[in-house]
């Protein structure tokens, strides 16, 4: 029986209600891909990470084939009876007006308005998320019952909403390790309202830092990315390209993390990856958690600019309830009450994992031809039954006897089918007995 | 449920009935390895592709291993009995004499005419096909029962055949294209009246060269070989190593493609060439066609020459009923009345759609990095409810995401699972607007 | 069905007997990683193989990590009762000292000597086997029942041992060949009584041996080692590292090759490499026999040194039931009773085989181009009935077809299903044919 954290908060931590928490805080504003809800966004993910940096890119930047946008702002946006009477108001819920909505403040007959506006009538109580970034119109999200009860022959619709030269909004934190080797954290930060995608992605994102900046100590430096999708990442890609195709080891875009009921992979475009192992060995030798296994056909997030041909770098996704695979998807009904501390501290975990195991990663080599002696090192029981090492014992020598030089600690925990951390006290051990030393060290005695 | 042309004649073409009536003309012909009759089949041949040139090998010429035998030609072979009655005779069906036959006039035992007798005892009214090309001998070839009315003591027999220098017959058609990378076509024309096992392959490669001529545009030149089994394929592969070696990217043996029982497929000796993709692409992508899986280890017709060590030719065969596999293979039985206008039309479409594949077929890589902006060309739907693409921008997407230099297109609709023609108007849309190039085009930008 | 040697005896041939007579002489003496004992065997395996040379390592050189301990030498070993009764004897089984005791000779309290024996309270008339070679200490091991029997309140031990300077000692036959390249075969020669493990790897060893010996003609060299186990073959790896590295190009430790319940197999490290395809080869396609399948996580032998990182040869092992598998293993019950000339035949049929599968095994190339002619060369039947071949020849034209200079014969074999010794007369004959030659020898003709 898998127990890890999906099973009934057996391992629930402290960090999941803090993360809830962080997300509660940032649910409510009304980001989209620019304008001032994305920099609040930054100021409420400074609480936990005071450490982020924010890059404006400026509106008309060329970055690769796209354009930074206009910058867009809302200050109301509201469809009202002939007698004044609000019946779809923006403030109560920024799903309502369709992001990018050009400004608007007129009477309109209801079948005009019809052309304006979306529901989900397979949904009658759920507002759908429709955007509209690169085409001039604008457009009213209801719920399908709401539609039902816009019944007069006319309304009012006011949007006090303004495109205009300003900057997209991004955010940064480079942590330094002991070599240049990178690890890539990326979340999105244009989702409004809604709560696993992706508030989530941005309050795990945070916490994930917190962990990488909070380590005693570091061996790869790391790279932690806040963006709107699509644009932010293709900015931030294009500004970025040769250091991240230089450094970049393994990456992992963070996003879907909030909910309590699946556990998802996405694999990199090129199977077999670094990061695609380390995700693979983290939900099935450490924490042992059943998961729902995607194609890279079936991608939707900024592992699209990524993993692009020519970009190439390696990056994964580990989710919980997948973006477009949950009924709530894209809806107000992905809300609060769909994400959970149990749900995040489990997205939070993986990824957390992978960050830990990566650290423990490293490909050795034995110092020494043949088998070591161990007995006068005191790593041998000194009497030997003669029919079974103690486990202790047995991965010792699995260790050395699998140090190549090429078979990296990640690879022979899984030929020995053993989270790598069993693993980590034996190489401390071995280290410190001068029996390994990692690959890249030219030997002294030049033997191998 | 399958529906192609193996299904009760759903996809029966008139081209099916063309093919039948060539294969009709063909067929009568007492075709052996060398002789005039391979010369009349040229000319038959010629009615539906004038293009056909016809090469000679002259007796006697080294070709590798092998030395071009004289030419052998026959009028009449018979047996009668010593009061004049024709008991046998090669007039009435030309599987009567064994193949280079040496010339015989005399008044035999019936015991030593029965030393000299081929029958097949398993299938009483079937003649065999038997040849004897590098042995001095001759030979008659009789249905059992026939050969139970042989009961008087003495026959006289005649063969009025003869041996002597000439040439070999062979015939090609060179097709230019867009680049010198070639596809081959080869057939067998060395087989007397038997159907399936060969007048299907001619008759059939008739038409796909027709196909070919006809096409408006080809990117791949076209070689298209017709010549006798083994030695003819020896000789002209012996006259052209060096320009095959170089020029041939995939090539079909063309060889039992007339029956309406099974599709089959033999690979070339080396695994996962392009032409064993493109026919696995066409009978279960295209043309969902269930099929018999051979091994190498089966092979049997000219693929035996094309995929030798030292030439390794990526030379397949899509067939219908695989030779050697059915009751009728080798006699008489092979009849007009085995092949049918949908078998042939079976057989002509697979190869001609593996043309098609191929010319449809090209590496692409994406002229920008990161994904392409799609709105502002008109390549993505404006509006976008963000839960899913209609199938048309998936495609799209797909394409740009995997277009790497390296996946061909048939790599990607084989990862995609659609048909290959499914994605051309995509990329032709792309190639339209910039965003794919030829992977071995050097890019201006230089930017991958 | 398997019929194999495994069978109910039906291949058992005499050499079973001989093993066996072998194995008997070799079992009681009171061998341990070092003295005479090692040299007295030996002596006795010199009746077999009197090409066994001895080499001596002195006491204290370094070999690697390791360093030789010095030579421990027994005259006696006792415990009795205080009135002289000898309760527990060394001369009536030599698993009852902990090999490398330290001297001992005085009065011990019960209490005491149960702090130095050692039983197997699951087996409770098994003498355990222990050894203590790296920490100075001494004890007896004893039955369970033994055990019960020691009541009285004190018992004189006596142990005439001595470990002092001198040498261990291991024994090599090189066996020239036609060519440098090495055949490796390993045994080890420190276990005392006991037959599955060790005397049967000896026994067998030494007829391998003789077989190789008596070889009128060898390809490869041989290298046949007989070593103590762990420092044993470390000593004699450390002292030849350089050449083994340069010459072994496959290797076989032969251990556990003496019962007759199973075969096993024992990969090296690295997967696939030649004496593993050999191993399969004999146990699937030539014997015949159903064996166990082990990971190289399940070592336990001198592969543990030979395919160590830096060593990395392609050492495989053929056992009849492994060590560390069977109840009997490490005690006194793995006696003469265990093993016998049908079970320690099989163990010697296996390696014997793989040798002669190595020795047949060979890459060649083609030395025409296409097909060969065959019927001017009478290797093809004259007169084909074109339905098929019969088996010989169908067999010569794969062995040309697939004769490219990189699939080496057993390669040839595996493809088809076969023996490779279906292959070898047909290989004799086309070379005599000039039809194939080795695919290192460089071609006259130049052609391929």
């Amino acid at each position: 029986m898998p127990t890890g954290p999906h099973s009934k908060g057996l391992f629930v931590s402290p960090i999941g209600d803090q993360i809830y928490a962080l997300a509660k805080e940032l649910f409510p504003l009304a980001r989209t891909i620019t304008g001032e809800p994305v920099r609040q966004t930054h100021e409420v993910l400074r609480r936990v990470i005071p450490e982020l940096n924010t890059i404006e890119f400026p509106s008309g930047r060329r970055c690769f084939d796209w354009v930074i946008p206009d910058e867009w702002n809302v200050s109301a946006a509201y469809i009202e009876t002939m007698d004044g009477q609000r019946v779809v108001d923006w403030a109560d819920n920024n799903l309502h007006l369709v992001a990018y909505s050009t400004p608007m403040d007129g009477v309109v007959s209801r079948d005009d308005l019809l052309q304006h506006v979306h529901t989900r009538p397979d949904m009658p109580t759920a507002v759908p998320y429709v955007t509209s970034y690169y085409r001039q119109t604008w457009g009213f999200c209801l719920s399908a019952e709401q539609l039902k009860s816009l019944t007069q022959s006319q309304y009012r619709v006011v949007i006090r909403a303004e495109a205009r030269p300003g900057s997209l909004t991004c955010g940064e934190i480079l942590v330094p390790g002991e070599t240049e080797d990178e690890i890539l954290l990326h979340t999105y930060t244009c989702h409004p309202s809604m709560a696993n995608n992706e508030t989530s992605g941005m309050a795990v994102a945070a916490f994930c830092a917190r962990h990488v900046l909070d380590l005693p100590r570091r061996r790869f430096s790391y790279r932690i990315v806040f963006a709107p999708e699509t644009i932010g990442a293709i900015a931030y890609i294009s500004a970025n390209l040769d250091v991240l195709r230089q450094r970049v080891k393994a990456g992992f875009v963070l996003t879907c993390v909030g909910d309590d009921r699946a556990y998802s992979l996405m694999p990199a475009r090129k199977g077999g990856v670094l990061a695609e192992r380390v995700a693979r060995h983290v939900l099935e030798r450490v924490l042992h958690l059943p998961y729902d296994e995607y194609s890279f056909l079936q991608r939707g997030s900024d592992e699209r600019q990524y993993c692009a041909p020519g970009v190439d770098l390696p990056v994964v996704s580990i989710m919980r309830s997948k973006y477009g695979t949950y009924p709530e998807y894209h809806t107000s009904h992905d809300d609060l009450s769909l994400i959970s501390p149990a749900g995040l501290y489990g997205g939070f975990l993986c990824t957390k994992t992978a960050i830990d195991v990566l650290e423990a990663n490293e490909t050795l080599v034995s110092t020494v031809l043949c088998e070591p002696w161990l007995s006068p090192r005191g790593l041998r029981p000194p009497l030997v039954d003669g029919v079974s090492l103690v486990p202790w014992s047995a991965l010792v020598s699995h260790v050395m006897a699998y140090s190549d030089g090429e078979t990296d600690l990640l690879g022979i925990a899984e030929i020995i089918g053993c989270p790598i951390f069993d693993l980590a006290p034996i190489v401390a051990t071995l280290k410190e007995n001068g029996l390994l030393r990692p690959a890249n060290v030219a030997s002294a005695a030049g033997n191998t």
